[in-house]
């Protein structure tokens, strides 16, 4: 019901919280959690366009970070006993998310509520409320 | 952190499944349920509107009825050894969910994703979608 669970991260603040629940939800059967985390390819379209470095270049740079931060929450659930799985994708976040919870085949997903961009995402509804309405599988929102 | 759920439901079917996840959740540390039914007083009025019926009388006949429903939930609930608050307010559903949250000092709320009304909730918004925007407390939404 809860073995494998998709854990979508920004690194934010309610993404980092949202990782206490998981290592508490472990006693109600978790056995594997798949972290992802979705470069979105709209910001690197607007880092691109008012820079003068290549479009390769930034993508290496960003996932490189990414990666970075991934293998620090990927080091947190193998502590404590998770099987885990790491995916740095690059797209739309919400559709990265969707593509990935069909593609593993996900028993529930665990996420923050609200990404770095708070503004942006009062204006657009966060990527959260998008994999809620979409997903087919239980979701559980973590606020900040 | 899930010590004290906060279960809304309306007996639908994506409500009879999230019972089923807070029974396997009550293994990360689940001790309280606060059983939650909404009588939605806009329903109220459209009946009252249309029938010749005193509105007492149909606020006391929904009631009877919930209490019915949400007796059995009780006593499942019960059976799997947690302590079990119902409670049946009259209102709008998101608003009550979010002042009974309050009222009770919640962990966390475990909601189905769709009500009876599935066209109206399309357009509307559904109560689980408002609830996860408002709600200061973690989420778990389940789908039908």
């Amino acid at each position: 019901m809860l073995e494998k669970i998709l854990y979508p991260t920004d690194f934010s603040d309610a993404s980092k919280k949202a990782l206490d629940y998981i290592k508490q939800l472990k006693q109600a059967g978790i056995k594997e959690v798949v972290v992802l985390h979705v470069i979105d390819e709209r910001e690197i379209d607007a880092i691109f366009q008012h820079s003068a470095v290549r479009f390769e270049d930034i993508v290496r740079s960003i996932r490189a970070d990414a990666k970075k931060d991934i293998d620090a929450v990927e080091r947190e659930l193998k502590k404590d006993g998770l099987t885990v799985k790491v995916r740095i994708e690059r797209g739309i976040p919400f559709r990265e998310i969707l593509r990935v919870e069909e593609e593993e085949g996900i028993s529930a997903i665990v996420i923050g509520s609200h990404g770095k961009s708070n503004i942006k995402e009062m204006l657009l509804g966060s990527v959260s409320e998008a994999v809620v309405r979409k997903s087919k599988k239980p979701v559980l929102v973590v606020k900040r």
